[in-house]
């Protein structure tokens, strides 16, 4: 199946107008077909020995988001404490997550049970089976912002108490909570690019041939 | 900026088309300007805090290659020894790697002291910068096949043989070696389900409402 060259336009398109969403985020309800695509489209990341281990916990409950919320809130606290003083000012005013406002959130988590014991390809990097479900983040976050939805990681909350909000057997591994929906608009540079936090790094720099470069 | 419904359709032919490419490399050359955009379009993947910690390794060197592809060999006969006898007869037969055959291959790799110490959103979770590396490959990965590319992901290799073919240094973590090249045909289905090694999951079976169903 041939890909045009319009069609790779929409792709590039797609990848370089994706932002990490925090603060615009509307309360407008996504359709259910519209949100089953995007999971579709996690479903299809690529797995490592075809494993799949990938499930999805969506989030409409307003109770149930408040409880992810209480949980950002407390690892949010501990986290300023860690950087220099003269960064902390900076990082407190930083609006990092849309977990009340999105009307969806959705875990993305990782068996390593499944199809198990052995699986093809994850004999030398235990970690396969977690970057399987990495790769399903970023389709489902493809898939949304090709739907004009915007997404945010909510990466600041302890894996204990994410699994305990969503109830979350032992022995699956969340990889990301997600918050899912329309916005008000995307932002032309990461906030963070934009905010003066850091700059985007040169790819010339990032690129080595043939042997890692000095 | 809004994606429009063409734009959206030519993503999701993407993301459903994509796979895992072992055995269809042909080995005409990629142009470097295809080879730049495939780059720019993994720098442009979500990183926690900003903190863009791949680098990217070109491997055009059949020395460098065959190197990789020794420590695939070591890696792929101890794997067989882990499947029941039953099955490894089909794990031989597989063809899990193109390393020779492709044109390119590239290591995407993870630099956790980059725009470090301390990571916005690492502060609870320590393997996101991993998994920021994991959406480059991802991203990588989506513009390839937009460029009607193949990318095969080898994981049956060791990081520190890796590591050492690559001259990489010590605090560096390897992501991914991606097999890259131009294919004389993608599969219509991945290779392990039309293998019968395992079938497709049920989407249905894997989506969970506000909390994991038991």
């Amino acid at each position: 199946m041939i890909i045009t060259e319009e069609e790779r336009d929409a792709v590039y398109k797609t990848i370089f107008s994706r932002r990490d969403v925090r603060g615009q985020f509307k309360p407008d309800p996504i359709p259910e077909d519209v949100l089953r695509r995007v999971l579709q489209a996690a479903h299809h990341a690529p797995s490592v020995g075809y494993s799949q281990p990938w499930d999805f916990v969506v989030v409409k409950s307003p109770e149930v988001k408040q409880r992810i919320k209480d949980g950002f809130n407390a690892a949010h606290a501990e986290a300023e404490l860690m950087f220099e003083e003269g960064k902390q000012g900076t990082y407190r005013s930083l609006k990092l997550e849309g977990i009340m406002e999105s009307p969806v959130g959705v875990c993305i988590t990782c068996d390593s049970t499944r199809n198990g014991p052995v699986v093809i390809g994850r004999t030398a990097v235990p970690e396969m089976d977690q970057y399987s479900s990495v790769c399903a983040v970023q389709n489902f976050w493809l898939a949304a912002r090709a739907e004009n939805l915007g997404v945010g990681w909510v990466s600041i909350i302890h894996n204990d108490v994410l699994k305990k909000a969503l109830n979350i057997p032992d022995h699956i591994i969340p990889i990301a909570y997600l918050c899912l929906g329309y916005v008000s608009f995307f932002h032309e540079k990461p906030e963070l690019e934009k905010a003066g936090w850091l700059p985007r790094e040169n790819l010339d720099d990032l690129i080595h041939y043939d042997q890692w470069k000095a």
